[in-house]
């Protein structure tokens, strides 16, 4: 039943849409985005979609409820233009942080997301590297995490780890960096910060293990204004570590984090495309990983039916 | 079962929620609504609402992607909260244009608006003034309409319509100006105008009926950019119309539309603050109709289960 | 997955099914429809229909509700019969006019209708000419509105038209009727009627547009009685009306409405066939266009996946 | 939250709901109900019923599908008016026969009567003796089940069964018929009949058990043209039984079916008045029951929050 | 898009699960199930099954409610897994016999079974001989019903049928022992029995028809404990009757049901391998008929879109 | 609305829901749970409950399928009498460790029971101690999770902790141990486990901080065989820890956990009753905190409208 695959992008994330779609060797889909004059946004999808295998993509950057909109009604769109299957392609999910109630009346916003998404007329979603896999739970229509952690994987094999150590830069994201430890054959430590309030703002507890002379892989999901990174970097140094490589999936690097990181002892930052990073071309710390290819060997897996545990593996190795 | 009825502001229009507040003299319930610097927003209930008649404000004004969001997250984190019931208080209604399919391939976007609301967790709707009223066939959950007519014809029965006509700026919202007609027992004309693209630029076609001498009431349910209104006003002038007095529900003002207003030749733009205006003081020919009373009263009504058909009425006299 | 084209037709518009099933070459699908002496009926599909694309025709007409119970149960039937997709084809909607609460406490009975279907288990809907645009927000489903609009301008053009202008019959179909205008490039007229109540009977308030010695388009959606459309060629002709063309897309002709305009100064009455129309073969007014063809090719369309825009298009030429 | 208790009428059977109203003490609900031309209804709740516990009250009776539909635009209706509860009242269930696929590719169109009420709003249904107690699974909202049997033994009571048997007028029936043989401590036959195609027709195909020389009950859930039943008759006589007496809760005595037991051997036809019996009144060998006192302490059960079972044990005795 | 067909086994019946699959010509469906040591079962799908045509074998044998969960654990692995399609093949459905509320305030389990296969997932359902047809209409997902009835038949035409009679164990399944009466053209007798209780012992009260002298086929839709059916054959024994044959589709045989069979008046009773029969091997006046070949031919019909009708037509000759 | 608290105990653990209705002040619900011999279970409720407001306390422990299916039946059950609102109070949530796909083709099914929970009915969850708060995120009805942290922290703390650390059994389970050395200020450790396959058997590879002469506090959310935390003792022991407390919220104490325990270098092991803990009385090593008086008070506060965050707040002090 479903004919062609399309791929629809979104207006947040340009650039790698269309290393997407030259690696699956496909025209962008036409799509006509207009923005009224009262921030109302207008989606015509300007070819038929009828039966068609639909990919949207989207990534949930800044200005991030703009692009959550703009996805919804796209779909919705494709929904009601009878496309064959839709699928959410949201190389960073949106609002993916808000993913448990952990303090009272709050919204556990990324459970909210899916259901907007399921509502808007989503048959499947297809993301990266979650900040926990239990938002995997959330939907009620089925969903593939790809990870980035073969990309940031290779980048350090590169490097010289015979006296490296990975660091977890809290608690919480202990487990992460555990699958970096272990594929690199590597000790860990942890640091044990505190958040102050809702805000941005950590101070540094602790630091449990030893990093005494060791060149250090500090390795988390996603950063925003970088306040905590550097904080960790700044004991990370206090405890004797050599060389900081500093490195995440989903760089949002806000409020001039990458300045900041630019002036700190971090020698390098490892990021991806999953946030757009074409403003952040000459910050010279910075590397970026395009994971283009991968989204591209998973669409077409969902597309031909094949499974996309097998193409993980393919590229672990 | 509903205990108290509590009344939570988003960020949109604090000045109509307050005043609203202070109609029904209840303290504004207390919120927390924070923006993290990647734009994303979280909201924090701060009292106890279990089973409580809660009411949230937003207004689709801009940014309006923004307080859809924040209002989604709103009335989330409210049915979680374990609140009895949750009625979405939309002063002006999201994306209520984009009420039809008349292109292939667009999004019914204000039906979608509509059903994300459900999702959120939304009981009931109230609303003003909505530009079609089929769009109160687009929830499965009961909505109420409130219709700001009665506060427009109030102001303008305080004018000499001895020599007046009622105008309708387009064949579409004909229907509309013909409710003034009635109302004020005045003569109606039409102006035929035609639309270039999605584009917010208009030319106009013809005018049937006449306007020669003749004191014009210029009535839309909402302006955006006033490109239309202004196209008509250039009109009626070419057709010996002595003054016109515009008026609108919904005042956006996008684009500097007042100052062009009040550049031309119309004399008086009257609009209620279901936008809000305060960053408009100051524009002369503007006159701003509160609502607050009519929405004050109406959600007293569905508090305590009265009939708002009768509010209406007693409203209209 | 789907399989074969199927189309079944209700008992309300024989002949409209079997001129569609002639053009698409295809039998009708083998049903039997029973009604017990309890007015209760029985539907039996009586071939396999597993995986097939199934189309179900009927029309809104009379005895309406016995064609809307026999349309879901034969929709119930076709689900539970595992058809792969189950497509509503309504020539005329059911309870297309109550499409918006313009009293409280009433049902906007074409959204329970488009509810209902849904859960019969209709997973499109086609339809013709609806009353409002807006009705295209209802479903949760996909729905595809076609427009009698090409025949009758077909017909219209046959005219001499250098003396004509288009009559909308009230204000709120001035839209519909600007439609015609447009297309024929022709001046428009508006009549400005009252209902009385629910009743059927209008008066006509006012003219608004030059008649004097010209030929009237006069085109509506639907005829029910008549009453509205004989009020208004009345008032036309009192304003100096030459010739009028009558035409409306949904034919009900209820009360006896063909002998009042056969009596009438009407010249013509011309119509589609989304009404059966054969008991009103003799009335010599009357002129039936078949509206066969265009929902053969939607049907077409929708079961090959083409776009049904692109079939509008290559009609209106 | 549920305020009043009101009680609306649908014109099915405008004297039950009358009588139920007057053993409840209340008028009923103000509601216009009108027909257009064309057959479509129209419904128009007059007075406000927000938060109220609403019961309304329809059977199955004919017109079945016209009654049907105007019961689920009253239902909508009530529920966009903010009924705080809805509860369809149905002394005849509508389609309760049709409660099972006893043959390939038909409808269980009792099953899709529940769905139907359940998507016009309806929050309860309150029904009288189905015909099969699985229909009690059908629904996802809670129902009760009322049972006409204490008035019919009350009957029967009063009558010598001395001499007495109970028989099944078919093997389908026979759990129903044993209720009363039990209750009646009486023995029990039971006819082997055969129906033949869809048809209202039947063939006997044999006695089981012995009738000669007895008084019979035969008693049945419903009867429409009364076929079976008469049938039935003709072989208890040619099995040397005395006199009988039919019963049936629902009748609704199709095609003459009154006039046809009058010419027969049965001595008497006893009934209730779930189906409206009025144009039999001068049938000299009907009796009806009202069951309307069952129905209002049923109603007011409900509505307090009392046992029904409790009300149904009372009644028993 | 469905593309293969794979079938996978639950816990509970692997050898009609192989008996099917060999029939197909299919390798059953690799899956990993595991039990914790809390009893928490854990489902690993170890095969692509993207897109692919999935049945899940499953029997409401014991322990029923871990195989009900195991059930419903593989239905969820298999959704999120991306299946096209998945039918829950049931050869005896879970808590089939609680189909009915026949007293207040009990659980319709059979429609929460069927609620919750829904809610796991399932698209379709495949059963044999249930309780009471009314079932089919629990699901909103379409069912198909097989029948043990031709394996049964043919088994008894092979008997000396010549001075035989069907006998109804209770007058609730009359219906169900008239299918046989009527394929095997015999006179028929029903039991009158009265179940004390939840509890699984009867007395019997009567025996309505003539056994005397006669070979009895004493038939019944499942065994448990057989309390029931050794009360019935005494009857039977008590009124003269000669042999007794015994049969059901679902034997449970539980609480040593075969050796009191063993030891009973009872001739022979046979029953299908629904419910696995391994353990009963040597109880020797058991018969194990094999119902796999009907679910294959339904499974293959099923996935190629044939009908089942047919297939049943087909068997039964 | 809502009338009676009313609390019903399932099977699982009737001593947890004994205590909880003497905190209340209420008797247990009257309730029938009966079990065919073949496995089936029969739920009645045996007193009225129409608009109550119901509690069924039922626990995850084993047989947990047995439990989980009775569960369901329970609020099936009260659903269909009437109840006002049902609650699940879920002491111990049922297959919590299922919360994440970590492999490809396995089911979330904490999710799944959270989906199964409402499907039967249940509008209100309240559990203790989940594995992972984004558990919470699961339902579409609200949930609110106790801690038994306060019991733990309040035993902790008559301890002697002047030389003590907080162990985290694993790197997953840092966070939840964090909460207690910050709460009682003292130092943290982690051990770095691996699981071989779904075993329940462990490796330990790794201790990350110091243990030298340390007493250390080794807690978990809950313990199966316990080979983990034993394996995990043995290690802080070669890393010269002195004194071992073990401590849990949910003891499931499987395969002879507890025999091993006793035998072990733990000298201690703490855990409350949300498992039932009675067949462990004589353990000498165990210590059993009864968490009743928080879920009595919780109970309560839902039922009054009152906020539990409040309650938790108080219970911390």
């Amino acid at each position: 039943m479903l004919r062609q695959l399309k791929v629809f992008s979104g207006s947040s994330n340009p650039l790698l849409a269309g290393e997407i779609c030259s690696h699956l060797g496909v025209e962008s889909g036409a799509i006509r985005i207009k923005k009224f004059s009262n921030g109302n946004i207008k989606v015509k999808i300007e070819e038929n979609v009828r039966n068609d295998d639909a990919y949207v993509i989207q990534s949930g950057s800044e200005p991030v409820n703009d692009n959550l909109v703009e996805l919804l009604i796209m779909i919705d769109a494709l929904k009601y233009a009878s496309a064959g299957r839709i699928t959410a392609v949201l190389p960073n999910y949106f609002y993916a942080r808000s993913d448990k109630k952990d303090e009272p009346r709050i919204s556990v916003t990324a459970r909210l997301m899916t259901d907007l998404l399921q509502t808007a007329g989503a048959d499947r979603i297809l993301t990266m590297t979650l900040h926990s896999p239990q938002l995997m739970g959330f939907p009620r229509i089925p969903m593939d995490q790809l990870l980035a952690t073969p990309y940031l994987l290779d980048h350090y094999r590169k490097k010289d780890l015979s006296n490296a150590v990975v660091a977890a830069p809290d608690v919480g994201s202990a487990k992460e960096s555990r699958t970096f430890a272990l594929a690199l054959n590597l000790p860990m430590v942890i640091l044990d910060k505190e958040r102050l309030g809702d805000k941005e703002r950590v101070v540094m507890r602790n630091l449990i293990g030893d990093t005494d002379g060791k060149d250090v892989l500090l390795v988390d999901d996603e950063v925003l204004s970088g306040g905590s990174m550097l904080e960790a970097a700044k004991m990370l140094k206090e405890h004797g570590a050599k060389r900081i490589w500093a490195g995440c999936t989903h760089g949002f690097f806000t409020n001039g984090a990458l300045d900041r990181i630019n002036e700190s002892c971090i020698e390098e930052i490892v990021t991806t495309n999953t946030i757009p990073q074409q403003r952040n071309q000459n910050c010279k710390k910075l590397k970026v990983l395009s994971v283009a290819r991968m989204f591209a060997d998973a669409i077409n897996a969902i597309h031909k039916g094949e499974s996309i545990g097998a193409l993980m593996d393919r590229l672990k190795k």
